[in-house]
């Protein structure tokens, strides 16, 4: 069993989601050996106000992370 | 001190999250030993479109899991 | 699917380890529905020395939580 | 590379959000070393009918934690 | 920002995990959009013994995950 | 309530883990407002062969982050 969990910017499409998710578990199994149903991936949302660098949320950088 | 955390899929009533916190305090403290004050349990619910096994969203399985 | 993330703190014998994971996926099941076999349990130890609260760890309190 | 995660009830203003993570960061660097901008800090809202203690949610309870 | 934190059984070698933090971070960049180094990969070794499905740890399977 | 869980590289000391978590308690408490025994802090060490950015574990990095 493995479980790969992804917290990024909110924003992606669908689509995007759907390609992230088969393109992590091709990686999974292809890397490290597995079956893809042996593989779980759950994505969370993450918005620019609750994620800082540097102790300064990205929400208020000049320049996005 | 313990923390179980659960993340499963949205959907479920407030009596039904109830019901589950009081029932997976009860399982720990009866099986490892503790005091129920000593555990807190926190939940998160997922979206079928965030979550994927065999590289595919549940949200796009015929049959979800 | 649902997934159950256990921190608590380190000593518990694999015989507390089997019927913790029994006993959480059982209060799961019944209190909002599902299968066991859409039940996932991952147990994490946590040293008492890396767990705090109230800014002191557990290992430093005279009295362990 | 340091990682703070923080889980908390909804409800803090982005002010107080702003203010926390640069706290975190400065206690950070200033505790274990490190520079800020290899502390990333991920902030996430609980709400208080996710969240148990004694097998209790704080929605439940007659004073909140 | 992006982070991938996977949770696998333990026994994967160096090599492994050195193609493993690539491929995840190529399959991230090349689907979302993202440059590689916003994307962080923190992975975490479980036991068998630390892992249940069905309510029966991996580690007391006659076959495992 | 309110949980604070840090992921950083092995090697502190159980005195700088000490001033830590009482300096991110201080943190919390006086920017967003609780009580100290409200604040839980997890510490967990990950080794530099587990975490990697822009592809690359930091164990292998000419120069670690």
């Amino acid at each position: 069993m493995s479980l790969i969990q992804v917290q990024m910017f909110s924003g992606r499409t669908p689509e995007q989601k759907r390609n992230l998710v088969r393109a992590l578990t091709d990686a999974f199994v292809q890397t490290v050996g597995s079956t893809p149903d042996a593989v779980d991936v759950i994505l969370t949302d993450i918005e620019k106000s609750d994620w800082a660098r540097g102790g300064e949320l990205f929400s208020d950088k000049v320049l996005g992370g």
